[in-house]
């Protein structure tokens, strides 16, 4: 691998240790602005949202009923072309249910695939979903 | 478009539709021949699955429980290089206990990211969640 590689792979990992650590702050400019103008979330409970003008409202309305407390695991980080790549974790930890304060243990696993605009790795098309 | 990418994508199409309707058919041997050796499947309710080896097994182990009758939507195929993409589906019909024969209502989404190797569209790392 030369240098050049293993600065786009780092890049790339950031970009989504970014991500994970914005999402459980529940900052949700910074989880937007993780994403491409044409990204995708696909999470359990709800269709896709498709655009990033979309994402904000969805993020938001899962962070008013849950809160998570997860750490995360990186098990995979992939540069596929020039400005693609994909990255693999999993996620675990606590969800309190804010309604009532409830703790339930959670664990999740994320794909994602990344592209790269102006220089920044961004986030075009994510899928989570709950191991248990 | 030039008539060669018209091509690919209809090849990637395929593919994955080759894998969905594999599913419902409950064709092991289809099924895991849609993966790339170092396929990665990432479902609700276990952790990913690495290497097409372990495929069969866990694929039998969720048809041993339920039955699916499924109708797939594709919403986007992409062709993110020589031999690299992605489809985004969902899918969408019942799922029967087995041991129960109980009849439940089911929506899936899937995120498909598709390698091209000697040839042929496999699933490199695909990951899917529950919509309801």
């Amino acid at each position: 691998m030369t240098n050049a590689n293993a600065q786009e792979l780092a890049a790339i990992e950031a970009a989504v240790v970014n991500y994970l650590t914005s999402f459980v702050r529940m900052d949700g400019d910074a989880v937007v602005g993780c994403y491409t103008d044409d990204g995708v979330l696909m999470a359990p409970g709800r269709p896709a949202t498709v655009g990033k003008a979309n994402l904000g409202e969805v993020y938001q309305a899962v962070w008013d009923v849950v809160t998570f407390d997860m750490k995360y695991t990186v098990h995979e980080v992939l540069q596929t072309s020039e400005d693609w790549g994909l990255v693999r974790s999993s996620t675990e930890g606590t969800e309190t249910i804010n309604a009532s304060g409830e703790v339930i243990p959670a664990r999740y696993q994320e794909l994602f695939v990344m592209r790269k605009e102006a220089g920044k790795w961004l986030m075009a098309r994510y899928c989570t979903c709950k191991i248990d």
